[in-house]
C-alpha cells in the first residue's frame, strides 16, 4: 500500500501501481471522466503512468492549465500522426502547447507545401484518428536506440533532439502507427480530442535560429466538446470586432505612420483626450493619496544608466546610445523612470519623519521592440507608464502596498473590471543567493506582500521563484469581457535601487539609514491600458470616460442652428457634445456616429425645434424618447455621477 | 544743396558736407544734445561724418538700440585707450558692443593680469580721459598703410584682421594717442561717456576657436549720466534676488542633476504643479478656440527630418541619431513637433470645409546647447513648447493670426505682463529669390499679419528682411518687472513645410490645395516662461497659479490637529493649503514660509483655536485680521475670481 495525498490534506490508502485515472474513479465517476493529467510531487504525469510509492497528487481536468497543456499536447500528436499519413517523409521539429492551442514545426518532403484546403482535410482525419481512441503508450528508450530510430526514420530534426539528450532520460509516445521523442505527459487515448481547428500557417526558423531552416509551422486548437470550439470561434470573431487596432481607426484615437516610426503611435485628439481623461483621473486619486507628480526629460546620461544597471539591461539591444557634439558625452533614451527620480530623492535630505515620499509621473520611456514584435498600442517602443516611485522606511512597506491596491480597485471599478486576480511573486528559498537584499528584509517584505492582499480581500496566487532579484511583487490580472486575461499593473519591491544609488534617510537614531523603493504602475502603461479598455468595452467607453458624449443629429441642414444652440448649452452643463453639420441622410448618419461608440445621439427636427427638445437614442440602447436640453443635461450629469461615486469604498 | 528725407516723409534741403550733428541742430536743440548717431540711407554713421548727396536719415539717440550701440562700442575705444596706457604692449583684438555694455579681447603684455581693483582704477582713468572731450577721428587709410601701422606696433592681432579686409574699405578711428582699426561709427568725441562700470574680466580665445591663443575679455558697461549707472547696478542687484535659479531653488520648483546630464530640467512637485497649471489654463483657452490636443513620441525617424529639413540644419550640431539594432534603421530626437503634426494631418483627407485644423501639443523637443551656453530653464537642452500648427486655406490666415494674438493677450492679461510688443518681420523685398513660395502668397501673408495686428491694437515694430526663408512671422517682446526684455511666443507663417509634406486638402472647387501652416507658442517653452514669470514676480505668483495657496503655522505642535482641520476644511473648498507641523518657533516658521513665497500665512494659537479662526497675514502685505476658515476661503476664492475674470474681453 502507498499513501496518496490529496490537495486537500487527506491522505488515501491505494495499492502501489495505481495510476491516476484509478485514483480520480475511486474520487468520482464525473472527475473520472474529466481528469486529463495528474500531478505527482509536483511533476505531470500521464494518467495510465502507475504510482510506487507515497506521493501528493493533484488531479487537473479541462479546468486547470496543466489539463489544457497535456489535452493540446496530445493534440499536437494527433496533428503530426495525420501529417505523416498524407505527407510521408515529413520531418518533425517540436509541437509545443501554447496559450490557446499548439503548433508542430514540420520540413515537408520536396514540394509539398500546405493550404487553407489541405488544413480542413488534415482537421477531418484527426477527428477520424481519435474516433479510433488509439491508446497513447509511454515507452522508456535508450539514446542509441532513439537514434538509430529517428536515423533509419531519416528524421534529422529529431536526431538532432535526441543527441543532447542524456541517456537514461529519453522517452517514447506512440499512437497507432505514429511515434514521437517527447517527454509527455499524454492523454490516455485520442477519443478525448472531439473537436478540431487548425487555425493557422507560419513559418518558423529551427530552433528558433534564422541561420537554420526554415519550418512549417502549423498551428492548430482542439476542444473536448464540438460546442467549446463553437464559442471558441464565436470568441475569435467576436474578439476580431474588438481588435483595439481597428475600433481606435474607427474612433479616430490612434494611428501610426511609417515615416515618423514603426511602434511609435500618434495619439489623435479623441485619443488623447481619452487618455488625458485616464491621466486626470489617476492623478487626481494619486493626489488623495499623498503623490507628488514630478516631470523628467526622456533621456539620460549613459552613467545614470550605468549605475542603475539598466545600461547592461537596454544597452545592447535597444535603442543605441546618443552621441553629442561634446566628445566623450554620451546620452541614452530612457528605458525607465526609476533613475530620474532617484536623483530627485537625492537632491535634497530626507528624514524618517518625511517618508514615504510617492513621486508619480506619466513617464514616456523607449524600449526597442523588434518589428516583428509590435502590435497596435500593447505592443510598442515608446510608451507611457504611470508610473510612480514610493520610497519608504521598511515598517511602512505593508501599509504602502496596502494604499497601492486600493488604488488599483479604484481603477478597476471605475473602468468596470469586476474580473481579476493577482500574482504574489516571491524568491526561491532554496537559491538565496540569486536574490539582492538581506534575507530579514526579503521576509519582511513578502510578508508584507501577502498580509496586505489578505487583509484587502484581494483573490491571489503564490510563485515560488517569480520574484525579481531586487525584490518580490505584485501583478494584477484581469479578465476582459471575452474571458481573455491581460496582465496590467505591477506593484514591485526594490531593494537594489536605493543601494546602486545610495539613497538614505535619517532615522530617528540620527543615523543613515538605506529607505525602500515600491515601483508602481496600475495602468502599466497608457498605451497598453487604453489597447485593454477598446478590447474590452469595444469602444464604448464608460460616459465619464467618452471623448464625444453626445452627437446632435439635425434632420436636414436647416436644423443645424438649432442643433449648435443645443451644442452649447450642453458644453455649458460640461457635456462634451458636437454637431454632425454634413448634408446627409439621418440613416447615414446615425449608421456613422454609431461607428464612432458616441454613447447619445440626439435627432432633431422640425418637432424638437418647436418644442425645445431633442430626442434621444442611447447607442445600441434604443430610444430614450424626447427631452429638454437641461432634462437630457441632468440625466447624462447624473449617469456619469453614478459611474463615479463610491469608488474609494 | 542736397535733398535730406527725414523718417516721417518731410524732406529739407541742406548745404552739401552737413554732418548728422548739424542736422539735429536744425532740428531742435534738445535733439542736438541727445543725437548719438544717425543712419544715412540705412546705414549707421557718425555725426562729424559729411553728407555729400540726397538721403534718407534717421537721429538715433539713447532711446534706440543704434544709438545705445554708438555709444558702448565708443566706450570700448575708451577702455582700450585706457588700457593701452596703463599696460603698454597690449594687444587688442574686437571689442564690440553688446546687448547691454560692451567688451574688448586683450592679450596683455607677458605677466600682466587684471585684478577687481585694476578694473577701478581704469575706471577712474577712463573718466579722466572722457572728460577731456577727446575728438574721435575717423581716416580712412589704405590696406599697405593699416598693415605696416600695426605691424609697427607689434599688434598681430590686428594685423591678422586687417590682412583679411579688402583695400579701400579700411578706417581708423582715433581719440587723443589711442588709434584703433574700425568701421565705426562712433559718438563726437569722448566726453559723452559720463558713468563707467567695468563689470567683469572672462576668458575668450581669439576669434572663437579653441585652437586660438586665450585672450582676456574685459566687460564692462557706460551711460550718459551717472544716475543711469546708479540705477542700472540697483536693477542689477534686484535682478540677482529674482534670478530664477535662486528662487527655484528656494521655493522647490526644480533641479538639475549631473548625473541625469547639464541643461534637463527635473522638475520637482511644486514646479510640476506649476507648469500643470500653466498648461491646464492654456489648454482651456485652446480648448475654446477650437484646438484640438495630440500627443506624439519623442523620437521619429531620421528620415521624418530629412523630409523636413530639420535634419540639415540640426543633424550635425545637436543630439546625434540614435541607431538600432536593425541594421540602417536610425531615429533622431525631435528637435521640433512640427513634422509629427503634418504626419497626423496627412492621416487622413481634409476638405476645405474642415479647415482650419488646430493642433496643439504640450511637446518636450530635445537640442543640442554648448554647456557654456546652458543657464538654468532659459537656456537647455530638453524643453516642451506649447506648440500647435494651425493647418488653414490661404484666406483664414489673417482670421487665424488675430486668434492667436487674442490668445496671447489673455495669457499676458492673467499673468499681469502689461508692457509688451511685437515685431513683424518680413521678406527683404529686394531678394525674393532668398523665399520659398510664390509672391502672391507672401503678399497676402505679410498683409495679414499686419492687419491683424492693427485690428488688435497691437503695438508693433516691422523689420523687413528678418523674415524667415519659408514665411513670415510675429515675435512678442514683453518687459519685466524690472524693466527687462523678454522674447516670449512666436507666430509664423509657413509654406515650406506644407511643400516638403506635400500636405493636400480639396478645394471648394474639388481640386487639390496646399494649405498654408501657422506655427505658434505663445510661452515659447514651459520652462523659458517659468523662468521668465519667477523673475518678472520674483516668485510670488499671482494666487490662482501658486502651487501653495495658504501655509498654517500652529504656534506650537499642540494645535497642529486644529491646523489640519482647518487645512481640510480649505481643501475642500478648493483652497491648496499644506500645515507646517514643524516643532519650531513661530517667527522661524514665518521666515522660512515667507522664503517658499507662500501667499497667505494663517497663524493659530489658543486664541483661535478657541474662536475656530485664523489669523490672517498676506505675504509682503501684512496683517489682514482674524477670519473664520469659511470667510478666508470666500476671500480667497474672490482673489482668485478676480483674476482670472474678464480675460477674453
Amino acid at each position: 500500500m502507498i499513501k496518496i495525498t490529496l490537495p486537500d490534506g487527506t491522505v488515501r490508502d491505494f495499492n502501489a501501481g495505481i495510476t491516476g485515472l484509478e485514483i480520480a474513479e475511486a474520487l468520482s465517476s464525473r472527475l473520472a471522466r474529466e481528469v486529463l493529467s495528474i500531478s505527482v510531487n509536483g511533476e505531470v504525469w500521464d494518467l495510465h503512468r502507475g504510482l510506487t510509492s507515497d506521493a501528493s497528487v493533484k488531479l487537473f481536468t479541462w479546468e486547470d492549465r496543466e489539463g489544457k497543456e497535456t489535452f493540446w499536447h496530445t493534440s499536437a500528436h494527433l496533428m503530426a500522426q495525420a501529417i505523416e499519413e498524407t505527407y510521408p517523409g515529413t520531418r518533425f521539429g517540436i509541437g509545443p502547447s501554447v496559450e490557446t492551442g499548439f503548433y508542430y514545426d514540420i520540413d515537408l518532403p520536396e514540394g509539398a507545401q500546405l493550404s487553407e484546403k489541405d488544413l480542413e482535410k488534415l482537421e477531418k482525419r484527426m477527428l477520424e484518428l481519435s474516433r479510433d481512441k488509439q491508446p497513447v503508450v509511454r515507452t522508456d528508450i535508450s539514446k542509441e536506440d532513439a537514434l538509430r530510430m529517428f536515423s533509419e526514420k531519416g528524421d534529422l530534426l529529431k536526431t538532432e533532439l535526441i543527441s543532447e539528450l542524456e541517456d537514461g532520460t529519453i522517452t517514447l509516445y506512440n499512437q497507432g502507427k505514429f511515434t514521437d521523442l517527447c517527454r509527455g505527459p499524454h492523454l490516455p487515448d485520442t477519443g478525448y480530442i472531439k473537436a478540431v481547428k487548425l487555425t493557422s500557417i507560419a513559418g518558423a526558423y529551427w530552433r528558433g535560429n534564422e541561420k537554420n531552416k526554415m519550418l512549417t509551422r502549423v498551428y492548430g486548437v482542439t476542444f473536448p466538446k464540438q460546442k467549446m470550439l463553437e464559442e471558441y470561434l464565436t470568441m475569435i470573431e467576436e474578439a476580431k470586432k474588438r481588435d483595439h487596432r481597428k475600433i481606435g481607426k474607427e474612433m479616430e484615437l490612434f494611428t501610426f505612420s511609417e515615416a515618423v516610426g514603426l511602434g511609435l503611435p500618434l495619439w489623435l485628439p479623441k485619443g488623447a483626450q481619452l487618455r488625458g481623461f485616464l491621466e486626470d483621473f489617476l492623478k487626481k486619486i494619486q493626489r488623495d493619496f499623498g503623490y507628488d507628480q514630478v516631470i523628467t526629460p526622456h533621456i539620460g546620461d549613459v552613467n545614470l544608466y550605468k549605475t542603475s544597471g539598466h545600461y547592461e539591461k537596454y544597452g545592447k539591444d535597444s535603442f543605441q546610445v546618443i552621441k553629442t557634439p561634446a566628445e566623450g558625452e554620451e546620452y541614452m533614451l530612457k528605458p525607465m523612470n526609476c533613475p530620474h527620480h532617484c536623483e530627485i530623492y537625492k537632491s535634497k535630505p530626507h528624514s524618517y519623519k518625511d517618508l514615504p515620499v510617492r513621486m508619480a509621473e506619466f513617464g514616456t520611456v523607449y524600449r526597442y521592440e523588434q518589428s516583428g514584435e509590435l502590435h497596435g498600442l500593447t505592443r510598442v517602443r515608446g510608451f507611457t507608464q504611470d508610473d510612480a516611485h514610493i520610497f519608504c522606511r521598511p515598517d511602512q512597506l505593508k501599509e504602502e502596498f496596502k494604499k497601492v491596491i486600493d488604488i488599483v480597485f479604484i481603477i478597476f471599478k471605475a473602468l468596470d473590471f469586476h474580473d481579476y486576480k493577482a500574482q504574489i511573486s516571491l524568491r526561491d528559498p532554496e537559491k538565496p543567493e540569486k536574490y539582492i537584499g538581506t534575507a530579514e528584509n526579503w521576509d519582511k517584505a513578502e510578508k508584507a506582500i501577502v498580509e496586505a492582499c489578505a487583509e484587502k480581500g484581494l483573490k491571489t496566487f503564490t510563485v515560488m521563484g517569480e520574484a525579481a532579484f531586487y525584490g518580490p511583487k505584485l501583478d494584477f490580472m484581469i479578465k476582459d469581457a471575452l474571458g481573455r486575461s491581460w496582465q496590467l499593473g505591477t506593484i514591485q519591491v526594490d531593494y537594489n535601487l536605493p543601494e546602486r544609488f545610495e539613497l538614505e534617510y535619517t532615522g530617528a537614531d540620527d543615523k543613515r539609514h538605506r529607505p525602500v523603493m515600491i515601483h508602481r504602475a496600475p495602468f502599466g502603461s497608457m498605451e497598453r491600458f487604453v489597447a485593454v479598455l477598446i478590447e474590452h468595452t469595444a469602444g464604448k467607453f464608460p460616459l465619464w470616460l467618452t471623448p464625444e458624449q453626445a452627437v446632435i443629429l439635425p434632420i436636414s441642414e436647416k436644423f443645424n442652428d438649432y442643433a449648435l444652440s443645443v451644442s452649447n448649452k450642453l458644453k455649458n452643463s460640461d457635456i462634451r457634445a458636437v454637431v454632425d453639420e454634413r448634408n446627409e441622410k439621418i440613416g447615414r448618419k446615425i449608421r456613422d456616429n454609431e461607428l464612432k461608440r458616441i454613447p447619445y445621439l440626439l435627432i432633431v427636427g422640425e418637432k424638437e425645434v418647436e418644442s425645445g427638445t431633442v430626442s434621444v437614442r442611447r447607442q445600441g440602447g434604443g430610444d430614450k424618447g424626447i427631452m429638454s436640453t437641461d432634462e437630457l443635461a441632468g440625466f447624462l450629469r447624473e449617469e456619469i455621477k453614478n459611474q463615479l461615486t463610491g469608488l474609494y469604498n
